[in-house]
């Protein structure tokens, strides 16, 4: 075993410590107001190969490991978790596009990568939440194109250029079965995009995209049709492990944050941090999050070597955005009065951490895939 | 043992839930934009008896006991719970000023139970937290009139008529001695009001007023000179099982939003109520909210029999806040994406009632209390 | 409102506190050794009023209510919690005789009340755990008796005289159909009994009676024929917030040990007790119990008031075992080296109210119970 | 980053895994009640190669590294937690002697690798619990021996051929100075042995040895005089990442149990499986299971590459014992009255691993050397 960085590794998260601690999180509550992240910051990572470097270089990745990316997730969630979610969307649809779909990877893989473009990813249905497997949206054959009607809500629904969505392609067949994806250029005729009023991660700007009557060429058909989730399943477990590390990002940052500041806040006549009721609980929180952070890291790894990681991914998805939850809202009380001001990250980061632990799969049915993987379909709730 | 409310318990209690219902809940998240608590509203409440009505008639109140009063926090806590805060604050002054000085009170406790005026209460200073022992206000007698000046923290900084303060008048002694308390008018000379940029509870504006070399009567020492913090100290114990009350009314509100909407929601093909994953979260947050209810009720009781409770209501001070913020957390998730909107009330919720797990004592203070009432004060902490 | 407890309860609970300090905690160890509850210490309770007491004077009771059961308990439990259990099931079946069938009463529930005799309960099968609703146990009519073949699980198996079994007497109906209850004495023939090797609460005497065709009197019949659980779920009810009592005073007495205890032990040349990490535990501790004992008390009042309280029980149930677990595991950790050692109780009060999380139904039949209250039958899981 | 074992890793591994399943695992209650590891066994062990194998191959070790020490003491864990002790022990003094008396390793340490002879180690003493710094044993030169007075508490009392023992060398300095380490044969005159009655860990037989007027040879000296704590202090750090791993094979043994009885027994017309109220509490022990086991490995390579790992121990040390601790209960309780039977493992596992949450430092002294290398000594509790 080897817990070791390579040099390269080491190399890319300074790059991405770098840009957080100067550009990220300085911005962190601007970036909120604002609803998004600017282009031009989008194309400053993109730049930096901080974008999906896991991906081939002929289709504008770095042909890094999956480590890496997570390695950046982490450094870049310390600064903004939000720009972190720029990653996360871009090796899910990068990976989506080059493993299924070659022709289009290649028109827009090397955009994403660049952070000249986002493709979103549009799996969920506002009426369907965690029940993706019955869209509503169909894809009808329409003299060599598809015809798409239907809804689909993503993150980056203002900015993005085009989506991956989810559609049924064979009405009659059951669950999750007679489904296709497709990739859907944003600017084609009959798309309307709406903004959801969440509570976080405004600058990641989850919203919905409405297709009317919307025509794409029969080659934006992504896998065979019918070939249904199995292609994006497998990159989620992948982002999940992703996901935790963003969050866990936020959390350390924040748990730094807090022993920085018990040391130097007095209180009855000494630094707070000489009590043992506020610094054992900042001591629990620092376990919980090395220990989550070896399991994402390690879920990766699994990726990048071929081992099975689906039960890993899950574990990493729900409880790493529960610790850095749980850690952040403990930061934020031991910072008393002045952790409930606005001028402090962590009303904003409690805030956004919460948006992970429900998109991209609830804890219920994370500790659904987990029970799966232990006793079998069959046997599991 | 009787855990039945009294005929005229019961009453106030339905005169609290139908305000809370009809008027206090749809306003919850204007009343947040609009950063403060409609006066009218006040007078509302004021006419209802719903403000202070354990004092006593002649100054205002309605003879009442503190279990009501508790009641009326929880009921007001479901509607809107920042409303609520009105009623703890004016228990907390109306009861100093009843004890302590019967001629300010007859002046202006019917102001605060008719919900004419609001009257605050400064203990702690910006610098201070929750070491209120070494205020830097000072009261300086000066021609028959005090004259303060110093800085300090209070709720409803804009909107106060009036505050309590706590400030020295013997520089030279040591922690907790040489302090003194005073209603300070907030029209006089001197004062200047400032806002605190909090994340929440915004409707109860907490900020400071500045004084400086403020003059009030002679007649606005509130007890006798050097008295320092027993009067108010005792009054806390009251406040803190209201804190806990109307922290509890809040998350009992949430919890009842997320049965019936868990039953009605579909996934699966089935409602989300009939999954043990979904109905077992919900079932152990009845059980904390049940029992951290009783402890606030009992804790009143003993108030209102002349028992000992420094212990109790530190109890409900610490756990009651963290068991409502932990509930409606809980709830948020169950409701998934829909509970991440702006559009219902749960962050806002999480974001109140966290405030109130910082205010009037942080956990670790309520430990600490806990610990001298089981140990004594030279083997606790 | 009123906590305050009557002279009557007030007197019965100090003769429960005094024989528990003087003769039960002193001989837990033992009695666990033994594993038997000697008889001569059964009549002593029964001659202080101390076993069901809420049972009317003509059946041996003392006319007394129901939390004046749990105050017994409580204390009782803070000397061996095992010896409770006597109370747990003296008042359980006491009631379903009493209720149900008042020739059996007349005859047994004095010698119950006396402490004369055991009457236990056998409500489970070993095969079934939770699931009680589909007996083995068969009763057939045989000439004016009825002919019982099967096997219970019950506490005191071995020292009971007699117990109540629920048996199919229509083989032909569904789950929870067609069932009655016996009285069955155990020196029928054909009655062998079976100690279960339990990891605790020896002194209870946990086992199985194996019923060989058994003949009983057709007057043994609880009820009427076929009735099923109706009658003893109702009982449950009540005796799980007996339960909830019984945990609660072991735990209880833990954490006053454990505050002596730490008040008085040096380290680091200080008293234990003047650490925050220690301290503050111990106080999260105090407030657990105190709300849980307030959820418990409340419940027992709804039942002797007649008021549902079918939810509340079901959370005394799963709680208040599993806080008293937590808090004795806690008080043994405090005591470090010393509190791992035999001489002291905490490991066998951790054991003991182990063995109740389980018995009388698990959390998870509790969690059950409580969403069916909420969202009904239909809704729940 | 490789998760990976090397081939030696998993050989090793495989080894230990084998004897764990067909020898360990069977016989952990016998051993539990012999009070006492067989000397056979633990030559076996040693002969496998199994006890320290991180030592030298020229003291009786293999040359390999500790993750490899880390793996055996996970995989022993699964059969036999008090097995796995043996390991644990020996690697702490194998390693203290090696380092820091060459002459006493060549005597010694190839008899503890060859599981010949176990050598204690004393660091603790009965007054004294987790604050070693003030060690009442006295050490007195005396005619070129040493003379040593006093008692120490330590594990494998009974067995032990030898103990390091540290003791006043200088009885005029403060804490934690003045103190040395000596190697003392506990056949030597003036010796006697006592056990406790541990509720726990029973087959290690935690004991006192008593030296009265014992003398051994000047060269029993370890390290300098005066030297202290230092050598045994890094050599915990290691200790502490075993005591963890240990733990938590005996938990995920328990969790691979329960997972398949709840797959099997059926109740209310279904496997137990099928329920999400048993399957998510399982979920999520494997989840916590996973992350701490990550972290203890990551500790151990640590001390591999010589990297800083003092807070990572520690974090091992609190987290894992109580992880495992909370996981065994949650098993023992998914059996239902199963679990509760002394047949099977649940209860044994659960004293044993609370044995290893006190012993080697409590979970506050933990805390405390997390927050001093996180803010400095001055700056922590």
């Amino acid at each position: 075993m080897d817990f070791e960085l390579t040099d390269s590794q080491r190399r890319v998260r300074d790059t991405a410590r770098e840009i957080a601690t100067s550009t990220l999180l300085p911005g962190y509550a601007d970036r909120e107001r604002a609803g998004r992240i600017e282009p031009a910051l989008r194309r400053e990572l993109g730049g930096l190969g901080l974008i999906a470097p896991e991906l081939p270089s002929a289709l504008g990745g770095r042909d890094s490991d999956r480590v890496t990316t997570g390695l950046i997730c982490e450094e870049i969630g310390r600064g903004d978790i939000n720009v972190a979610y720029l990653q996360v969307v871009g090796s899910l649809v990068g990976q989506i596009l080059a493993g299924h779909a070659p022709e289009l990877a290649r028109e827009w893989v090397p955009r994403i990568t660049a952070g000249e473009e986002i493709v979103g990813i549009g799996l969920t249905e506002p009426h369907g939440g965690s029940d993706a497997g019955v869209p509503r949206m169909t894809a009808v054959p329409d003299a060599g194109c598809w015809r798409l009607d239907g809804v689909k809500s993503l993150s980056f629904a203002a900015d993005a250029a085009a989506v991956v969505v989810f559609a049924r392609t064979d009405p009659s067949s059951g669950r999750g079965k007679g489904i296709s994806a497709f990739l859907v250029p944003l600017d084609a005729d009959g798309v309307t995009r709406e903004d959801y009023p969440d509570i976080g991660t405004t600058a990641v700007g989850r919203g919905a995209v409405h297709l009317d009557g919307v025509r794409i060429p029969g080659s934006n058909l992504i896998g065979a049709e019918g070939a249904g989730f199995g292609p994006v399943m497998q990159g989620f477990d992948f982002s999940r492990a992703l996901i935790g590390l963003q969050c866990l990002g936020a959390a350390e940052q924040s748990v730094d944050e807090t022993w920085e500041y018990v040391s130097g806040r007095e209180a009855f006549d000494r630094p707070l941090s000489t009590r043992q009721g506020v610094a054992f609980p900042l001591a629990e929180q620092d376990t919980y999050l090395a220990a989550a952070r070896l399991l994402c890291l390690e879920t990766l790894w699994r990726k990048d070597t071929g081992r099975p990681h689906t039960a890993q991914a899950a574990m990493c998805k729900w409880w790493a955005p529960k610790a850095a939850h749980e850690a952040i809202t403990a930061c934020l009380l031991l910072h008393g009065q002045y952790g409930y001001r606005r001028e402090l990250p962590f009303d904003q980061r409690m805030r956004d951490v919460l948006g992970l632990q429900i998109g991209d799969g609830t804890a219920q049915i994370m500790k659904l895939v987990i029970a799966r993987q232990r006793v079998g379909r069959a046997l599991a709730p």
